[in-house]
């Protein structure tokens, strides 16, 4: 089974989008917690166990991870342990480097790490991305049009008639012949979500940038999704994982990201 | 003093433009080294030991550290200390995420590894950039046209009379109040890197694709070197550090390096 088609059976048979964001970071996670032994890694687990039977996936944010050194490490380690075989682990660093670099980025994410999925930054062409995608069952999330300010300096250039997103869009339909590449789109940009998904319009689409950064929920739903239906991924991080800072932590968390996924289930009815 | 001050006051008190790729991988390295507890560093300690007085920078390649998990990174962490003072290290991680993720890998690579400089990718833009050139003490390289075949496909892509790595090179202008900002430009590409140069005449560019990549040295000098020379680091990593896989590896590292830094210096002077 590709990548693409193990993310449809699971969007599928949970009738879930939603994805929780885990940018787990000492100094918003409940005091309480700092005194187990690895707080980022007690605070995941009860997080995943709350809310696993609501989502389609969990996207650790690599960097949070690293900012804490070798815990960090186990900490990541670890915490994927506690993601159940039917949701997607997606590990979100962005990396991208010539081809032997890249080959062990691979190694560390894929097989080391054993993620399902990973984000890839497109700017160095097409041979610092072959080396993630020789697996098909091993998915990738290309950056195209990201949620930040940013992505006005570059991303939308334009390149002839067309913005630089777009090339990127349309590169990867080319290098898909495994049928494992998706692509990040900010929820920050609905009507360029619109026109891409119209590009690709069977292939995963990450989404980002709903809540604290302004993205819009009814949108990210209806235009992200493949023709088919399914294939968009929303993601959620603060606002889930920070609902509370209480030892009630975890089942706030659950109760915001079943909010969330109840207004999805209604945007994906029409 | 900025960054690029402290570049330049080492490579003229040295009189080198060499830097080093740690690029160092357990299947390449010699035998008798994986003995050692720690075998990466052990070898990382022996090249430095034997090269230190003929560079200005050692470049860790941090995928190659993240593929040994835990142990790669205490590897990397002991590397760093074993690194002069009087010489830049340079985490070549190409970087970069949305600000509050940025301000993490700055916070992992800068304040807990201590690199004087790391790589960064721009396809995110400014506010990507931005937690990484907080210290003006603190370099960042942005890749704009890198070494490899799949920089065709985006980098070189023409955005309205321009390509796009150029349109990167002018940005990172802007970027540059803290002289801590210089470029990647992939010695297989000698003309663009003279153009290049001339849009950013005073800032550091780091020079890799030298050697098994099939970059030319005389070009990568001559065209990379700032107006007031200096400024230009040329990387390799491969043809020094494996130049033998005996006991004899250092050695032969240190005799690889010499024959390099002697023709940079014919190069440099005209």
């Amino acid at each position: 089974m590709t990548f693409t088609q193990k993310l449809y059976e699971i969007q599928n048979q949970k009738d879930s989008l939603l994805c929780i964001g885990l940018d787990v970071d000492l100094e918003k996670i409940p005091k309480f917690l700092l005194t187990h032994k690895n707080p980022v890694l007690e605070f995941n687990r009860q997080i995943i166990e709350a809310t696993s039977d609501l989502v389609c996936a969990f996207k650790p944010n690599l960097a949070f991870y690293e900012a804490l050194g070798e815990q960090g490490l186990v900490a990541l380690r670890e915490t994927l342990k506690f993601i159940p075989k039917n949701i997607i682990s997606l590990g979100d660093g962005k990396r991208g480097d010539i081809g032997n670099t890249s080959e062990r980025y691979a190694k560390s994410l894929f097989s080391d790490f054993g993620f399902d999925a990973i984000t890839v930054n497109p700017y160095m062409g097409s041979d610092s991305v072959e080396p993630f995608i020789q697996s098909s069952d091993r998915g990738i999330f290309v950056l195209t049009l990201t949620s930040n300010p940013g992505s006005r300096d570059f991303q939308r250039l334009k390149v002839g008639s067309k913005p630089l997103y777009e090339k990127v869009a349309q590169a990867t339909k080319k290098w898909n012949s495994n049928q494992n590449i998706g692509l990040v789109v900010g929820a920050t940009h609905p009507k360029e979500l619109q026109r891409i998904r119209r590009i690709v319009p069977d292939v995963p689409i990450l989404i980002p940038g709903i809540g604290k950064q302004g993205g819009d929920l009814r949108s990210a739903v209806q235009y992200g999704c493949a023709k088919q239906g399914r294939l968009a991924i929303i993601n959620a991080s603060r606002s889930i994982i920070y609902a509370s800072d209480g030892t009630d932590f975890a089942e706030a968390a659950r109760i915001e990201a079943k909010k969330m996924l109840t207004e999805i289930r209604t945007f994906t009815k029409k």
